[in-house]
């Protein structure tokens, strides 16, 4: 028995080593085009920025492990060229000399990964001008910090390019971002995104968005970036940072189904349209959680599983890969912004109709220093209240309580669900109610109608053009920063001033965060205003409007 | 409308709030028998070591805020002394001056708390021994510090007295812990506490396990604790933090039904066995979830959830409580430990049948800076899969996987749905295999049954009384501390030296941490030596026996 797998990073090695610990019989091939098998994608940019100061700790596993523990024929610097369906073989081919043979397979799995996207635009080519997918890269990108490259800018305001900004930032690099969508973080929410902008431009990032490259030309002293705005940027390198491309190129060669969007077309088995070939990883096709539509995702957590799936049907498991839930997170410094499932962007493209709610809360108790606030989304459905969706933005504690949720929507639990969850509560881990369960709270309230909602994007149109905004925050609060035409009515004052609530048009409370707004529209409406509360508060208002002069 | 509520701070305090929610109109009279309403309870410790500074910072929501925002009637130092059911009224005695009026309630909400057990040995009740439940107990303890107490004699070694234990430390007070069982923090299962033990050990705190205080007296300069070993401890102050007990006497003396052990007897709505009144917080007696069985848990979050179902139940919405898991968490200056759902000794104490698997990963990546270990126990059921419980024990991110497990014990899931678990992975946050997916792997692993495992409490007994012990490990860590008996075969030579490996007895391999172990049990076993690995390797063994010498 030959297993071949083409791919030694994240896919392929997790496939490699539990084909392994599946059958110690089995001969193991892993070819790795690069020099590299098994390398620390996800770290790249901490090395630049001096965080990972050791260039060896990227190499999660040495090749003297893949050979002396995992017992494998690791054939690095050598790329596979060709499948033969018909023969079962691969043809390699050394980048040494250029020589090619052919090797025969039982199985094969296909771990190619995705290649970065350069953009056909002039100049792409030019030096340093980067991607950032491996080591080579990375020895690029190092090579001219070395030479003094003191001007950066990324194309790409993802998640390598925000990762990448945090980096050059550390080294003292003049950084800008320029992103094609109107905000960083295109898989989140706009308005999730905002702070996450705002820490950006904090730090002394230029950050440009709506804006796109057109055109890089070298100058007397580096390059210049033409962007579709007609500002130009000097700067000593670009990174471009705009996505990926499934790495198709063999599977589409040897006549293997591929997915409208590149990707190579597997079962829930890995397997693709030839029963003896498997693939795993950026380069493949997956199935969205819950909504089973098909998607891209790459992400390392996904292919290291499918990786270790593709092994179990190889050696006659029964695992199956239940899809891709696109679960991810990124750190700007203090700044984390996370997402587990749909975003509502998402959920308005597949046309599903949702509900969402937003709070903002402390990580933990706020009787304990450090708390740090956090703002989190919800998006579920109605009126079966199933979690479809969770954003958080904030600093500590964003990857725990989107973890909780991830795992909630693998469960298929509901909002109800979670205003019964047990989350770790001592003052420095959380509090009594935790946010998730507030989440669940402020939920369930709109499921159960104790109160109706508007959000941000709603004021000032359809029948809320006419709407009295109540602003029940305090005097100072509302000095401080409101919504254009709001009066103020602390709600410790309101009981006592509900003839100032007009009863002839559509009312709408708010405060910060949204707690009192909904106390306020409960008391509304025990006096006979149904008042709608929005929903987050002036808080999730602001992020929405970041602008906003008042 | 009148709502009368017993007890003002965490089930009380959210009964009030939420039942304010639901009913503009509804009278809601919170009766406190101490000063403060809302406190926060779990802070106590914490102010006495000077990490919360300010001790307005305990009070979660002043009196104005619950009079003006919430319009209750707040009657702090105002005890309710009896329920009359049968005119449905309560009689309310004033601290100041002792007089007693009676009031008349149309539902009653009863959150009395629970109160510190006080052993009754000699000198309990000496100044300078204190128990900490409220904020005028907190007083009385800051009072001992200021007066300059130097050395503390804590008893009991659960949550509170570990808190106490690092808040005294910080303070630099000569502190010494005496506990009855074991173990420290016995909530957990006793192997998952002795990193805890070390660390308090490491931090200079005199720990004395398996011991306990038979009397207290008072000294020339202070008060001497004599311990049942023998031991005479000197102290300027003692705290006692052995467990609470309901608070149950006004609801016994009204002839309310009360559980086996002690608490009020509620349905899944919080209704005592009077329709009209209700019972939430540390004096009901609940449903351990998933296993159904009464259970008494004293912990805020559920405190405060119970109080907000009663308020819903009050004003006829249908909120049930699914039982209380248990979660929960404590730290030790970095030290994390938590647990969520059945510990293993409450699994055999119920007699109910389950597996266990143990990991230890890293928090994060371990090529990012800051890695740091934590050890999982992972209780599940055979063959099912499906998780009974969890404890985790290290340093950041125990909140985190706990908070995952946690909801994947409410959702009902298995091991399984944790190999294919989505969390949050970046290199500062998490790993492609986080901890939760590594605890799945290794649990199907075992179910699947592609490799056998041995704990270590179960090695030199039975049948492995006479088995052969591989320590697959390097010699390096084999020479700085092996299993008595044990042969160094490293798994990298494991293939070239398997005539080593005896087939005329049982065979344990074991590693570091249980990965090489296992992969050296399937080298074996496709060798034909049906191997068993020791679960979760010398580490997991080193837990067990915290004290052996090799």
């Amino acid at each position: 028995m030959r297993l071949v797998i083409v791919g030694g990073v994240a896919g392929g090695a997790s496939a490699a080593a539990r084909a392994r610990r599946l059958s110690e019989a089995a001969e193991i091939v892993l070819f790795e085009r690069g020099p590299d098998a098994s390398f620390a994608n996800c770290g790249l940019p901490y090395y630049l920025g001096g965080e990972i100061p050791d260039r060896g700790k990227l190499l999660v596993t040495s090749p003297a492990v893949l050979k002396d523990r995992y017992n494998l024929d690791l054939r690095t610097n050598t790329e596979v060229v060709k499948i033969d369906r018909a023969a079962r073989s691969v043809t390699a081919r050394r980048a040494a000399d250029g020589s090619t043979y052919d090797l025969s397979y039982d199985a094969l799995i296909l771990a190619p990964g995705a290649e970065p996207i350069r953009p056909p635009i002039p100049g792409i080519d030019l030096p340093n001008v980067f991607t950032l997918r491996n080591l080579p890269d990375v020895d690029r990108i190092k090579a001219a910090m070395d030479r003094g490259a003191g001007r950066a800018t990324l194309i790409g305001g993802g998640f390598i390019g925000l990762e990448l900004a945090e980096n050059f930032i550390r080294r003292g690099i003049e950084t800008t971002l320029v992103e094609l969508q109107d905000q960083v973080l295109p898989p989140l929410d706009r308005e999730m995104s905002t702070p996450l902008a705002a820490a950006v431009r904090g730090r002394g990032v230029r950050l440009l968005l709506g804006d796109s490259a057109e055109a890089i030309r070298a100058t007397g002293d580096g390059l210049a970036i033409g962007l579709r705005s007609g500002v130009s940027i000097g700067a000593d390198m670009v990174v471009v940072g705009v996505g990926v491309r499934p790495e198709n190129a063999l599977a589409k060669a040897a006549g293997l189904e591929i997915g409208e969007r590149g990707g190579i077309r597997v079962d829930d088995r890995m397997r693709t349209s030839d029963p003896s070939i498997f693939a795993v990883g950026d380069a493949v096709e997956v199935r969205d959680f819950p909504s089973g539509a098909p998607a891209q995702v790459p992400l390392a957590g996904p292919a290291n599983r499918q990786g270790r799936i593709a092994a179990d049907n190889v050696f006659g498991l029964d695992s199956r890969y239940r899809g891709t839930q696109g679960t991810a997170i990124v750190g700007f410094f203090e700044h984390v912004a996370a997402i587990t499932g749909a975003s509502e962007k998402a959920l308005r493209k597949q046309g599903r109709s949702h509900q969402k709610v937003y709070i903002h809360a402390n990580q933990h108790a706020g009787y304990y220093p450090g708390a740090r606030p956090m703002t989190l989304k919800l998006l579920f459905e109605a009126p079966s209240g199933k979690i479809l969706g969770a954003q958080a933005v904030g600093q500590e504690g964003v990857d725990n309580r989107i973890n909780a949720l991830a795992m909630a929507i693998q469960a298929g639990l509901t909002v109800f669900d979670l205003e019964e969850s047990e989350l770790a509560y001592a003052p420095q881990f959380g509090s009594a109610k935790d946010p998730v369960n507030m989440a669940g709270f402020v939920a369930s309230n709109v499921l159960r109608g104790l109160v109706r909602q508007v959000h941000a994007e709603d004021l000032g149109a359809g029948d809320l053009a006419v709407a009295s905004i109540v602003d029940v925050r305090t005097p100072k609060e509302y000095a401080a920063g409101r919504i254009e035409g709001a009066a103020n009515i602390p709600l410790e004052e309101l009981r006592g001033r509900l003839d100032e609530i007009p009863r002839d048009r559509p009312v709408v409370v708010h405060c910060q965060v949204g707690m009192r707004g909904y106390m306020a529209a409960r008391v509304l409406r025990d006096h006979g205003i149904d008042a709608a509360n929005l929903a987050g508060g002036y808080k999730t208002y602001r992020m929405h409007h970041p602008d906003a002069k008042l």
